[in-house]
């Protein structure tokens, strides 16, 4: 069950987060052959004590690995892993008991930018979100980019692909769950109060819109109210994953875990 | 005076805050000469209203323009403008007393990376900062990319370029401001405490660190406190984009403006 996804994790970064989290079993790292980098070294000691084979290679040999991804950056080191695990719907209906009293849910509807993407479950997993769910037909692909900008969080988060968006909203709904839309605008006719007059210390959804023209309608209408961030300039919006980060954190220190 | 940056504004959105905000004067626009691009046609009439000469080009003259700059997307718009206003610290004194009773200050002590220098100024528009410090020597240029991803914010932001950062902030101190450093971590023996239980309501300057290694050790010493925010999961740390949103928007959220 669940997709396929990218299987390269490139970057120091990166590469060393997947080693210390280690819920994606690492198949073999690849290592530039200079050995000048004291971080990288230091990264394969513990791969060499987690039994996880190191491989010294040419810049050649990386840069050819990483050559089709877009402005993919390998600074040396290069971990071919399992494929990053996206739950189905069913195996979150099977782990939702286990989520404790008020769980925390991100659901990101058409955020389209792997880079976004990555940025979003970085900040996602700082906040200790348990589940982000993913619309199946409105998400940037699990890439390389998206998971080497997520820092190592796209294979220690908990993430769900959705085939109807609508339909889980509601099952969210009568699970006790409060979801909670942002959105610059007024839509519906529904009023968007400041995104920190919300409750967010029961169970709790916050629904992030995409890149361009956020939320769907029909996401909005399942939303039980919807927040916007203020603009106190001349930019009309905040970058998808600052907003996620902002509103993920309103909702850690309404729940005082700092 | 200042210092000169790139001329060129590209994307659709950039473009357009450009034009709306008018604090920098738009030279001539580059149109895709194809018109079917309802959005771009909206901003051409905006730009005729203004007075600004527009010129439709084709594509490959548009890829041209920017093949130069890494990662660039024009979406069929460029802008060739005035540069950039970096102001030095003579005007930031001489502005200073016109910016009221509890200016809000950003400081970027070394992000080096010019998307996420671009970021952390759209965060800072938003949140409505009164003034960015750059230090001279330890920040990303502001590139074609650094803008485009400030989707204007570099436009409309006062930026003001510091040559000793640790004498702007003794200096900044002697005028009342209590400025906040950002950090994972404890350093100088200084504890960090949760980046919610400071005051930002007064005259405020909030420091944040580069990707690589945050806050230098002498500038941390020029902090009256320095906060953490805290991370629950796996990830060592956010983007320092959404840091400095996260830290922005406290502030903006205890000063009342939302």
């Amino acid at each position: 069950m669940g997709n396929q996804t990218s299987d390269l994790v490139f970057g120091i970064h990166s590469v060393e987060s997947l080693l210390d989290e280690g819920r994606v079993r690492v198949e073999k790292i690849l290592a530039l052959e200079t050995r000048n980098d004291v971080r990288i070294e230091r990264i394969l000691v513990r791969a060499r004590e987690l039994g996880v084979p190191v491989e010294r290679v040419s810049r050649k040999r990386l840069n050819a690995c990483v050559k089709s991804i877009k402005g993919a950056v390998h600074q040396g080191l290069i971990a071919e892993t399992e494929s990053v695990h996206l739950a189905d719907e069913k195996e979150l209906e099977f782990r939702w008991p286990s989520m404790g009293e008020a769980p925390l849910c991100l659901i990101l509807d058409g955020v389209m930018d792997p880079r976004n993407l990555g940025a979003c479950l970085r900040s996602a997993e700082a906040a200790g979100v348990d589940v982000v769910m993913l619309p199946k037909r409105r998400c940037a692909p699990l890439s390389a980019v998206a998971r080497k900008t997520a820092s190592g969080a796209a294979e220690s988060l908990f993430l769900v692909s959705v085939v109807n968006l609508a339909r889980r909203m509601r099952w969210l709904s009568e699970q006790g769950v409060q979801i909670t839309g942002s959105s610059g605008e007024t839509l519906n006719g529904q009023e968007s109060g400041p995104w920190n007059e919300v409750d967010y210390s029961g169970s709790t959804a916050i629904v992030v819109g995409g890149e361009e023209g956020g939320m769907r309608a029909l996401t909005h209408k399942h939303c039980d109210q919807v927040v916007m961030i203020p603009m106190l300039g001349a930019v009309e919006s905040l970058n998808v994953s600052v907003a996620t980060g902002i509103i993920l954190y309103e909702a850690v220190r309404q729940r005082g875990q700092n």
